[in-house]
């Protein structure tokens, strides 16, 4: 959704899609990006494959199969994609683009965020060159989705995201606190049915999967626009209001995942694990009812 | 603050004080606690002497005797006391006096949770025996104290704070989401001083250290009545209103401490560290404006 929601934005110039691990293995992820672009027509943006582990590499990748399906597009059993991805890793792709366009490129990172981290591993400049990181994920305040702890995205790679987090990247991070505000109603779904788009009629084929585990895991009618309300966000800054500090990610233990935010109102006796690292902003309020109607009407067109 | 309020609420049977190390070390808890009950001429009520060391051992023991000054008690350098503690641990006269009297004793517990979680390691049966535990603890979907995670009385003992939470025990958890809430003035303070209950007399020559350590710490001209609000509570249950759920405290990493709250709205796939635990309730919301009343009432009477 986030895919389409982006080719149809005309602020944005999709320059690349980077995959990863997440609700399908990486090799899948790669594939179904693949065909997305088929079904818009837009297989000239190149695709980018992620990583198939942690950055640590020690830690069981975890797949949540039961969010999307099997396939991670509603169990469709769409036909395999026609065309590959480029031979570049994500990290490379990333390294390369923030230092062909310093400043300009905007990374929405919807999963995991081993990619990001290999990237500033790989060039320690990266941080200073990428453009905005908008971050789905994260928890802060509220409870988790994986655990009472943890986020999916970030207890994906807690080591990963401690790195992004910590690294002095302008990013803005988006966590359940807002993204659980922005929901599509079953009678949302059904309107977008109706559409003659190609965008909502493919959506609305590969949606069902997602609604039943929402009534499942969450007794509700609706189903969360995590990845939407993310893109939205990066395209337009005023649909969130944020605060500032620092954000640590644990990375063992029970709370594994868990991101910790430094409101820095109190002086805290000495130093701890926060102190003297670089700040991010962290979403407080989103406007769920114009990312809504913008996701609407924006995958109804065309 | 909150032993004289005990003494002066007409709802409490004092039966005895354990000490434990956390704004001082357990030795000078023990001395202290046994100063207050002489002050009061209550040197009836026993003073039984808790651990020295974590429940794990192994940590160091955490003093934060800025807070309360280096003898805990304002830098006053009042005499020693007279008195001595009984000759049981406070670990041995929780277990001797929840045998007593099984259902009918409150614990009140105001520091590290260490002397309690020994109770339930030598009396299995202790959770059950023991009426409410109402604990001064943990910070529920906000920062620290300690740090921007963790909580003073819970980091004081990680482990300890575990054990107790998981045990099946009645608990009531007032966290610094709701002890944050409760604040003595400064005008408060100066209207306790010109009291001439000696309750009031004695606490104003003590708490310049304690505001000293706010305006540096917070920048506030008041005091966070944590403890009192804690006893209170205990005393009166309507001055809280609570949720319930299950709480694990995170034992190492940068968050050790942590007390995380499972509000069980969502089904988890799977099983994890909060399936199947005891739930204890935590408290959402705080009277403060009473309590602070009763605060003053109750200390400045006699």
């Amino acid at each position: 959704m986030a895919i389409f929601l982006a080719l149809q934005s005309p602020e944005v110039e999709v320059i690349g899609i980077t995959t990863i691990f997440g609700n399908v293995y990486t090799t899948l992820a790669t594939k179904n990006a693949l065909h997305l672009l088929e079904i818009a027509g837009r297989t000239d943006i190149p695709v980018a494959e992620g990583s198939h582990v942690t950055i640590t590499k020690g830690a069981k990748v975890r797949i949540a199969d039961f969010v999307h399906g099997t396939d991670g597009l509603g169990n469709q059993n769409f036909p395999p994609p026609k065309g590959k991805q480029i031979e570049q890793s994500a990290a490379d792709f990333l390294v390369q683009q923030a230092n062909l366009f310093p400043g300009q490129v905007t990374v929405v990172a919807l999963g995991p965020l081993t990619n990001i981290a290999l990237a500033i591993q790989l060039d320690p400049g990266f941080s200073g060159k990428i453009g905005q990181i908008v971050i789905l994920g994260g928890a802060f305040s509220v409870n988790g989705n994986v655990n009472p702890a943890a986020e999916a995205n970030i207890f994906g790679d807690p080591d990963a995201a401690d790195i992004v987090f910590t690294s002095g990247a302008d990013i803005l991070a988006m966590g359940l606190n807002v993204t659980h505000q922005v929901v599509l109603s079953a009678a949302d779904r059904d309107k977008m049915a109706q559409s003659p788009g190609k965008f909502a009629q493919y959506l609305c084929k590969i949606l069902d999967v997602y609604f039943d585990y929402h009534r499942d895991a969450y007794s509700t009618q609706g189903v969360y626009l995590h990845d939407p309300a993310v893109l939205l966000a990066a395209v337009n800054p005023s649909l969130v209001t944020c605060t500032e500090g620092v954000v640590r990610v644990q990375t063992n233990g029970i709370t594994r995942g868990i991101t910790i935010f430094d409101h820095t109102r109190k002086r805290f006796p000495g130093t701890n694990e926060w102190s003297n690292k670089p700040t991010v902003k962290v979403a407080v309020t989103v406007d769920a009812a114009t990312i809504v109607k913008l996701v609407m009407e924006r995958l109804m067109s065309s």
